[in-house]
């Protein structure tokens, strides 16, 4: 038995759309310890220059390795997008990331070999999603779309108001227009529009939300690399943040369904 | 002859929505020097803590001052709702901004007494504009709203689209439906909404943009200190930004209706 399997695991994002991934790795791995870390101050990363992000992610990197992580977990698409470089080559422990395993679930997913993908501005102009689905399957039809707005909505709590639907019928447009059979949710703000997404989409359209798949990938890596805790008693999580700790922990309590004493504030 | 007068007028908000305000200034003292400070990869600052905005305020306070500005102009209404003594506790200049600027001007303007405030949720929570009303005129029924996708809908250049009109709508509700007949543009993003906002509100209803409001307010206080340019030529402007400079560019010569070659990248 080695110590570092009981090390904790470190999740970051630039805000609170981690933990929707932290929820599917709580459910799926309920003895992993949890170090996360949200950029609440510098938030939203999705319209920032890819230099910019690749700064922020570094500094975030380099925190969590002091917190002695056993692995690392991207969950925040933009910074999987365009600073998975930089993070990896700082990081002597294994790094998963949330695009990946969105894209390679949407490769299996899709049987007209037409996916749709949707995401911050910053992810779609770098590509990242075309080669990611691409280096899984070569005979796909990819279309991509910003979707700018969709983070300040559900910040806004605007998660099925109208203006929402008719945000969501102008982004969508010309995805379906392209017949996609398949949608990759490629924000992690983006799985709280499912039911408006889902509507608008219909039946015959498959959305893809990253998180649970996110969780599979890290319990398979764990496993492979001889890291799966031993502790067999429900793990303690802990949060640090850059912006005061209030509005974080009301609506990660609110999405995670249980208390969140454990909030620190990060100076930067 | 003093040479602080030569000296250049500093100007700062969040991102690009202050060059609102460097455009009236423009207009009005075509021969004062403007150095303007953008902080294009930390914006938004409307939906941070007080203590995060006074933080940067603070930095940015110092760095214009090491540009041996004569007076601060705070362009950014968050900024001045939370971070006014940060600020002015720095500063051995004069300090305007455009938070008091717009709340006299529409102190003046209303004849019924009721005033509306759309800003930021950190300028409406902190209660700046309603302390600077009052400090106006004691007799004033003020009605604020939060309004935190305008900027975001800005940026996305939706500035007269349906979705635009439905959610002003939603925010307009209480503000109309409390009879006010001046509305104070509380953020300096706003004024870029004024025909979506001014067909809703109707003709009847006086929309404040503090921009013009604050360029006055600045040519009283340079008379009044004997800091006025002398100089007869046309200025030569600079601008200092946190995130890679071509978005700004490009917005920022859309707004200004001139080339801005000297826009320079600030690493913090």
């Amino acid at each position: 038995m080695s110590v570092a399997r009981n090390r904790p695991i470190g999740v970051f994002d630039s805000g609170v759309g981690g933990l929707t991934v932290v929820r599917a790795l709580m459910a799926a791995l309920p003895h992993e310890r949890i170090v996360y870390f949200g950029d609440t101050a510098r938030v939203p990363y999705g319209v920032k220059s890819s230099a910019t992000v690749a700064g922020y992610a570094a500094q975030i990197t380099d925190f969590l390795l002091k917190c002695d992580v056993k692995m690392l977990v991207v969950a925040c698409n933009t910074m999987a997008a365009v600073a998975m470089n930089v993070i990896t080559d700082m990081s002597p422990v294994p790094v998963i990331n949330v695009l990946d395993a969105g894209a390679a679930a949407a490769a299996r997913a899709t049987r007209n070999r037409r996916v749709g993908v949707l995401a911050t501005l910053t992810t779609v102009h770098s590509g990242a999603y075309v080669r990611a689905l691409e280096s899984c399957r070569q005979d796909l039809t990819i279309v991509s779309q910003a979707c700018p707005l969709f983070v300040p909505l559900v910040e806004e709590g605007w998660v099925d108001h109208p203006v929402t639907a008719l945000t969501a019928r102008e982004y969508l447009a010309p995805v379906l227009a392209a017949a996609v059979d398949t949608i990759v949710l490629g924000c992690t703000h983006y799985p709280l529009l499912r039911p408006v997404l889902g509507r608008l989409a219909g039946d015959q359209v498959t959305l893809i939300d990253s998180a649970s798949t996110t969780a599979a990938e890290v319990d398979e890596v764990l496993r492979a690399s001889d890291l799966a805790c031993v502790e067999q008693r429900l793990a303690h999580h802990e949060f640090h943040v850059t912006d005061f700790p209030q509005r974080f922990r009301a609506v990660g309590e609110l999405c995670l369904g249980r208390a969140l004493p454990d909030v620190h504030l990060v100076h930067w």
